[in-house]
């Protein structure tokens, strides 16, 4: 039987051949949109064949898909029947938890300073004694000296000037003459910041006069066709030939379709849109621009670039104005990329006056402490526990994600699942306060071991203590009997799951700690801690600091900044100042690598007990 | 049957279906290599189908022909069958005549000095101790501050660096970074120089250190498939939705199998072609770049640009370093174009102490006068007799052509036909020798009118008198009969014909007194006078001199500079000096617009008798 993989889902299902793709997302537990019941009439239930062969389009599809869609290999899951293995990707899917965050939001600045301006220009007509060429004509009336008029303006430039009787917009981006529109446009200039995530790329459409976010969304990163993570892509691009090529097309069609859905959101000409400013790690950055990353994965981890880039749209056949303005915000390091400056610019942190730390988890953990007049930055590798991979019944926080877990010592265990469904697994802040919990309960000891039901305290209730139980993979807890899982399995934390979380967490505390020690400052003199990204966000901030995964900070002074990074892009997008301020971070910043220094080892083995 | 028409040899032939295009050609009288007799194993009888079915490619064809011929549309004539009417042009056709020019040649520049240059840099390795990104290595140890490297560069720069150990060779284009080669290859850099001529377009491939000629090679132009002169392509680009895309496209594909011979025939490869320098009349330069010509036409001819424009290879698809540069020269106005300036550079007009006229004559005649500081020019419209169109008998300068006429009135006519063939028409050199001849010997009077058998001077033989001749069309006079000719017609010149010359010479040298009267001077001062192009360098002086195509002057001032347009490309090519030199012209040369001038129209009239 042929096998269908739901990419975004990470899901495989046996369906026999024929089948739809409809039933295959079925049997896979996936829920699709598919208002009509499979006839092919309500166009709800887009998918995008990434591998295999999805068939001639049906007369349904040519209806309800557009042929650069059809292009792309998108299909209605309804009328695409399985022959062969493929691999499908469910674009737009939203995160389907309802979770909602108390972010820190972070502050618009005060004036909206676009790069781009509009200038509305009436030129003279050409007469017998006035012949100058189109050009001239129009560099002459302009408001600055030396612009230069690319091919692709000029192209087009005699029939623009005519058509509105020679009244023209002239568009500049940071001071570049980008196009020239027939009559006054000067109402109407929009543009992007999109942060291009290793899983999920967000974008906004940004009005250039208010600041105003017109629209936000977000779509698996297509990428991960060629790996989960930046480390097998990286792998794939350099092995494959065309590889590189391969991945910068699917980032780049990833962020055509955000594109594509944040105009069709809006109503937003794609020519009236003149700028994107991107942020992603240093991988994604690459990637995004076509450059070899093969140096980037291995010691000494060079990157090929780490400034800020800067190129026409058209270079990278984004669906804006082709000749809008792309701008990749500077990296620090290999492993510290655009995106944590994005986070550094969102929290200040190059003006901040009191000492303050910032933190993104992910794979890596990238830590900022800023204060003094220094700023130092480092990066450790903290597993991909967090993110759920690698602990026995680890998923991402999506629905059935066991996301809280209370202990009461004289009563039982008490779950909070996403959506409230029957649990299927447990996700990342879900188990950073189970531990926090088993610790509290002395389910676990400070080594991170497992008592048993003998061993455990005994003001332990007897329900509790049946949930210590032992199978081929060691001692577990129980977290969900079987009875009450979505798949009829017991949901434990294992012996090993918490082995990866405390190297995870020493990773992450021993980077902290060596920051302070560069700074020569104690723990407490840390005035404000931002914990950035999805799981920065999610977090129990009380179970990071029982667990040692933070110092022993005051909780009040911790707080979670959600996509900081992105909010940095937003801030460079709308403000010049701001956008001037990260290209001096690179030069700035001082970035330690960890994976050299003997002390980092040190403090790294005395942060695994908890 | 279908119709064959071969665009380079202005012919038409029916055939039967099934036929090959070798027989077409043969049918046509059009010679084409064929050593092995049509049995496909040559690949000498290369056609480049350009409208019409011209079926798949055999065996043979994919033997012979590369891929990206195959996808230009060439055919082995004798293998392709003609199924439909078409359209061949025999790429690659040299003039098949034999006739040698005394051009004065341009010298060369004393000194060679490309804006291409070369750096041979040791970079030193990263090391824990210096993780700079590769971009910044890079950059730091260049010779010039304020460098940026583009993307294409940055995509493969970790592997450059380090395919030679961190030996690299950085070019620069005008202190830009344009690319950057593994370990050394300083000892070779090339750049090329095109003239766009409307019919035929001439390349050399220059040797950037020496400033050696490495080869030449001319080609049709493919545009002419949408017109034999500018004007109906411009209407043909300006009427079709995407013609201008359509000539860009035609006029790039010349361009590239122009290059593609050059670097045949001289082993070069592409990626050591770092420069290339164009010119051409307005109207081929706005093709070329992808402008909207339409305002070039029409009064008041309104170009969309004349100075000089630079952009990257890629952004045309031209088969040289994709990052390498090109550079359109400058233009005047919209009918003295980038040639002209060529022109100007190779005679030194901008230099000259003396007073120096310079003429390039075609359908338009562009005449340059330089002296006490000024330079005028201007366009006048000489119309096609001087390129033989319009003409009863007319032809170009090619195999079977009159080039000159000798008529002594004792005896009879002598004629030197080009390749010394049978006579199949005239060319303009060869119109105006005949037409001095007519004046001398009294064939004609002054007014342009034909004398007969009867009014004709006394003194004339019998024989010459037997050649006044009456047809339908009028009064002509015979210069082969038809025992003689190719095609077994009697070879005339009509009434009309001499009307036509006069029409054209008229304008010239109404154009050439026209800048005489804004300079303030007489002929008389005129120190030296250059005519370039195919018709000026082929021209019988004292003829000029005797219909009064030229001024009074005497005939030792009067000099030939062959192709001075790409003289003068190939200048710039090699020397940044004599490139610069060019940028400055727009802007100093002083262009008069002959239609808007009464006293242009009295001129005019005034020159139209012998």
């Amino acid at each position: 039987m042929p096998k269908v993989k739901f990419i975004s889902h990470q899901k495989e299902v046996d369906v026999p051949a024929g089948k739809t793709l409809l039933y295959a997302a079925a049997k896979a537990e996936i829920p699709i949109d598919s208002v009509c019941g499979g006839k092919g009439t309500c166009g709800k239930c887009k998918a995008m064949v990434i591998f295999g062969d999805r068939g001639t389009p049906t007369a349904a599809e040519r209806e309800h898909l557009t042929p650069e869609e059809i292009e792309h290999g998108f299909v209605l899951a309804c009328k695409c029947h399985v022959l062969e293995d493929m691999v499908v990707e469910l674009p737009h899917k939203k995160d389907s938890s309802n979770r909602k965050t108390a972010f820190v939001h972070i502050k618009q600045p005060e004036v909206v300073e676009a790069s781009i301006e509009k200038y509305l220009i009436k030129l003279k007509r050409p007469t017998a004694k006035d012949l100058r060429p189109d050009c001239d004509r129009l560099l002459n009336s302009l408001p600055l000296d030396g612009l230069r008029v690319s091919r692709e303006v000029l192209a087009t430039l005699p029939r623009v000037l005519r058509e509105k009787s020679f009244n023209i917009t002239a568009v500049l981006a940071n001071g570049k003459l980008i196009a020239v529109e027939p009559g006054d446009t000067t109402q109407r200039k929009f543009g992007l910041a999109v942060d291009l995530g290793t899983t999920t790329v967000v974008g906004s459409i940004v009005n250039l006069y208010s600041g105003e976010i017109m629209a936000t969304s977000a779509t698996a990163n297509l990428q991960q066709a060629y790996g989960a993570d930046v480390v097998s892509r990286i792998t794939y691009a350099v092995q494959q030939e065309q590889g590189i090529e391969q991945l910068q097309n699917r980032i780049l069609r990833t962020v055509n379709l955000l594109i594509d859905d944040l105009l069709a959101q809006t109503k937003i000409d794609k020519f009236e849109v003149y700028e994107l400013i991107v942020v992603g790690n240093t991988a994604m950055s690459h990637f995004f621009l076509g450059v070899d990353p093969a140096y980037l994965a291995a010691p000494p981890f060079i990157p090929a670039f780490t400034g800020p880039f800067s190129l026409r749209a058209a270079e990278l056949g984004l669906g804006m104005n082709p000749q809008g303005r792309v701008l990749v915000l500077p990296s620090i390091a290999g492993y510290v990329g655009s995106d944590m400056v994005g986070v550094m610019l969102a929290t200040n942190m190059d003006q901040r006056k009191d000492i303050s730390l910032a933190i993104d988890i992910g794979t890596n953990g990238e830590i900022v402490l800023a204060g003094r007049g220094r700023i130092f930055v480092c990066s450790t590798a903290a597993g991909p526990a967090f993110e759920g991979a690698q602990i026995k019944y680890g998923m991402r926080a999506a629905e059935g994600a066991i996301e809280s877990v209370n202990i009461d010592s004289d009563a039982d265990v008490q779950l909070k699942v996403i959506n409230g469904s029957p649990p299927r697994g447990i996700c990342g802040s879900g188990l950073i306060k189970a531990i926090a919990e088993f610790l509290k309960a002395g389910i676990i000891d400070s080594s991170g071991r497992f008592n048993n039901a003998q061993t455990a305290p005994k003001d332990l209730s007897s329900r509790l203590k049946e949930r210590f139980i032992k199978r081929d993979d060691g001692a577990c807890f129980v977290l969900a009997w079987g009875r009450e899982s979505a798949n009829g399995d017991n949901i434990v934390i294992t012996q090993k799951d918490i082995r990866m979380l405390q190297l995870s967490k020493a990773a992450i505390y021993a980077g902290i700690n060596i920051l302070q020690k560069e700074m020569g400052i104690s723990e407490s003199e840390i005035n404000q801690v931002f914990l950035s990204g999805a799981f920065g966000s999610f977090i129990d901030i009380e179970s990071a600091l029982v667990t040692g995964l933070l110092p022993k900070i005051p909780a009040e002074r911790i707080v979670s900044v959600g996509n900081a990074a992105f909010d940095g892009a937003l801030l460079a997008l709308i403000s010049k100042t701001s956008r001037t301020r990260t290209f001096f971070l690179p030069g700035v910043v001082e970035h330690l690598e960890l994976s050299t220094r003997v002390d980092f080892q040190e403090e790294f083995v005395n942060a695994l007990n908890f």
